[in-house]
């Protein structure tokens, strides 16, 4: 049996990271929290969501269990759930999630995890340079630069941290230094990334979530949301485009 | 001679509630107040709009009159007023209403009532159910059904008044217990209603106005609404639909 | 060697108002401040941007300047740009034009100012009514004509202001007195325009702007808003409708 209590924005928040990229995907209720990861269609994406059992109102879990969701559905329906309604998740049997809300109780049928299409590894990656700052200046930066291309060059150099965007008539460059930064270590880094799906990425964050970027040089990159107080982790490890 | 002055709330709510169902419509200047009722193209639903002498700022009919208007163009008037707007209606001859509100003075032909849909007499249905909820309750039930169905069951036994929409592959049941509910008689009943006619239903609804609904089985079903504190009650009487 | 910093609010302003009528402008960088004007391709309007250097936080002109710009592409970048900050303009060579704010730096290729179509002489207009209203008022009288016309006739007499809007069935007149305008000297003028224009102009306004029209009849009008609490002129001059 398996029952979790979390606040509608926690709900809103890991359902709108997970449809980001996939409509379906599997949840893992494990013994430290809820876990969930999944790769776009295209394969230049992948989500990792965890919200540890701390960050629940409340967290039972007899034995840990793996569940297939369609989470358009569960975006659809937190769309009615406001910030702070306590929303009850609970698996009874193999077939059934239920959602409680208010007086709502909404029932999805669960999905075959073994029909969803595999789960990712996690990669190793080997990232030499890490730099930490407000998700709310790279969400305006990443604004900016989609009004004039399709893709960003993310660099870090010893000094600072750098978004480049060229458009034909146009170029905008955000540049941050160490020490505006909240974290940075100075690594050496430069790889280009598609608009399209940072653009999805930074949805999830609003003012004051923290955001960490993991950068190599034509490598992919690793974005870190620190979410709902820091009470959820949701991390796009995005593939890098070939620069021509 | 007829002069009545509402706020701009009121002349808002009503041209909203009224145009959900229909274009063209005949409003009553009673001596007790404004009164309008029409039937939808469909036959399936009915609006009942009163806004009684009280809740107007000034209310004055020499002798009761009915006029015909088209609505929606007094709809789309009362989007550039505000709610607090002292609004004065005025109706001097037979072939025209005057509008004023600010500095806009607004002129509306009338249609001759004769030439307006016959208005229904409004059905004396006997009703088992009563349930009476925070408009906004309700709203939200919708609000989540319609995510899933196109159709809702209404249902209320002794113990609690319940919503149910089921979708392919979920479903939602809405429930409130009598101690829940802001008044209960327990009566039993069970209808189908559509939930583009209920969506509709509750666009005029904000947070603390009351809703009363009156139920019986595979029958009509009320829904009576008090608005702006109170000062407007608009009832809207629903077709069940045929369960399958 | 140009540089002015600017609010945020004050660049939105200016490239809005500008974007109303047309893409590509000339902009003059002179020792009073910026100024812009031109003309629609349809030559039916003409806006004039003034922003006196007293309106910016900085502005150092070595030699006045004229540059041309997509001002499209400045409207769009502004949107990103939140109203309170601080942006820098710089001009140092032929080529282009940079504008920074916080930690984005933005870089517009210049166009030949002589490849921007010619820049129009202001016109002197004989106008003997001069009326002066909160822009709010105008914005919403044309609002509310804008359901019912596509024209609006402009009246001024001794005794008042008057905007009248004819549909099919209906009619909108708004009407001040001279007691209820903050200025108003009485000339007779009556002038027919055209409402997606008006509707236009009305956008830059906000709670608090003043608006200055000047009329005479069938000629065209000067529609002169103070904005940004006074510090941006920006004026349009419309060429009158011919009544029917």
């Amino acid at each position: 049996m398996i029952e979790a209590i979390v606040s509608g924005e926690i709900l809103k928040t890991i359902s709108r990271a997970i449809v980001a990229l996939v409509s379906e995907c599997r949840i893992h209720f494990l013994n430290k929290g809820l876990h969930s990861r999944a790769v776009d269609p295209s394969n230049v994406a992948m989500v990792i969501v965890d919200v540890p059992k701390e960050s629940m109102e409340s967290y039972r879990v007899d034995e840990e269990k793996v569940i297939g969701v369609d989470m358009n559905r569960i975006f659809e329906i937190s769309k009615t759930m406001t910030v702070k309604d306590l929303v009850e998740l609970s698996v009874q049997d193999e077939t059934n999630l239920r959602i409680k809300f208010g007086a709502v109780e909404y029932n999805l049928a669960l999905i075959d995890p073994s029909a969803i299409r595999k789960e990712p590894k996690i990669p190793e990656l080997n990232l030499p340079a890490k730099i930490v700052l407000d998700a709310k200046e790279f969400k305006r930066a990443i604004s900016a630069s989609e009004k004039i291309s399709e893709n960003v060059i993310l660099r870090s150099d010893k000094n600072s941290f750098t978004i480049e965007a060229k458009g034909d008539v146009e170029k905008i460059t955000f540049t941050m230094t160490g020490s505006e930064l909240i974290e940075f270590n100075g690594g050496e880094a430069r790889s280009m990334f598609s608009l399209d799906y940072l653009k999805e990425f930074c949805k999830i964050a609003g003012a004051g979530d923290l955001l960490t970027i993991y950068l190599g040089t034509n490598y992919p990159g690793r974005f870190s949301f620190e979410l709902v107080g820091g009470k959820v982790r949701v991390e796009y490890i995005l593939a890098p485009r070939v620069e021509s």
